[in-house]
């Protein structure tokens, strides 16, 4: 049986701006590939809610599980929640489940649950909540969407959440080989590597760096001694 | 009038698995935002060509430039000018204009032109090569598509060739306020600040760190007396 597949929306001006180098993504790739849940497909976009609207619609047909990152806070630029609720045409308000978990955190800290904490409450109806053991305030799974905050610290304490409920696949496993050969030189035996391997994966990563310049070769794929026999056959074709 | 838009297509499963931390996107955005062309989204999908070439086609006719990074090497997995032909209906094949300067970067160095590196000569009929300063393998914009390397060196000193001749809007300035309070308790004077100044966008993006806990508010649009008009106006409301 093929592996879950999965998209990741990355929601947020400041990423497309240049301000803020997105990190999120990064982890939630190397995540999935461990579960066996292969990342096929990430968007970012805006601030936007047409725009995340669609892609939201898009990106949940096309793929097993959908997951967001950012605008999910308590000021004006967070509408996440909004458009996922409109994408899929569920009521949106202050839900009890999520009001009591904000209430007894601000409890904690002396703090007042005000208009802009309470929006992230607002959790679309028929949505399960995702625990936040950072700042409290809730992700949630709507249908095959997942969405969470986008500050990676939150971000990654609602990926560990998430993760176990999830139903993986055969974790992804590779093999690299380092060669401080050009990648012209090698392209022709790779190629019929990948052609006699065809249940694997073959990619050829060029590097330059201080004057050494060479390639690595990643082999991919699920078992474990097939990727053993192809790096065997291309160590010994290209007399490393 | 408003500025040109943009998207991006980084093509990688190296991304997707989580090997690979994309860096040129970062790049392209910074890039584009002093250059006032504004990206509005970006699209990460790996070494496929229906996905690739679906993607091209939605994101050329969206917006009014597409970028693309990686896939334009000599290996099996290099596949994106084949995508990009099949995109627009162009044909590829080794181009005059393109070999010649091949052959003169491998005479230079000594080496022969294979048929794996002659691939990287492949460029569709119509396309305006792009300048590849590092390692001479030319990129190439066909219409509205600019293709380009993957290796972040490469990447940049190909931005380096485009940028100048695209028409460039106005450049989005920006200022930031940093405030050690919680986004729950600015976010309705930021409200407030957002309707007042609608030709403004009003940011706000948490941090945590150390212990310290607090948010950057950042302020951008194209007029820089306006931003500094909003920018006084929230100094004062937050009493900084």
């Amino acid at each position: 049986m093929p592996n879950p597949t999965a998209a990741m929306l990355v929601i947020g001006d400041e990423i497309l701006s240049g301000r803020t180098r997105d990190a999120n993504m990064h982890y939630l790739a190397g995540e999935l590939t461990k579960h066996g849940i292969d990342l096929k497909e990430v968007r970012i976009v805006s601030d936007d809610a047409p725009a995340i609207v669609a892609a939201v619609r898009a990106l949940s047909a096309a793929y097993d599980h959908l997951f967001t990152s950012g605008g999910i806070g308590p000021t004006h630029d967070d509408i996440t929640a909004d458009c996922i609720a409109e994408a899929f045409d569920a009521h949106l308000d202050v839900r009890a489940d999520a009001r009591a978990i904000l209430q007894a955190h601000y409890d904690t800290q002396g703090l007042e649950l005000n208009e802009a904490r309470l929006r992230m409450a607002r959790i679309p109806e028929g949505a399960v909540l995702i625990d936040n053991p950072v700042s409290a305030a809730p992700g949630f799974t709507l249908g095959n969407v997942h969405v969470m905050a986008g500050v990676p610290m939150i971000f990654q304490a609602m990926v560990a959440s998430v993760m176990p409920t999830l139903t993986g696949g055969q974790p992804m496993l590779s093999q690299t080989l380092r060669v401080q050969r050009g990648e012209g030189e090698i392209a022709a035996p790779l190629r019929q590597l990948a052609e006699t391997y065809d249940d694997l994966t073959v990619g050829c990563y060029p590097f330059q760096k201080d004057g050494v310049f060479g390639a690595n070769i990643v082999i991919r794929g699920h078992d474990g001694a097939r990727i053993d026999a192809a790096m065997t056959d291309l160590a010994r074709e290209l007399g490393q």
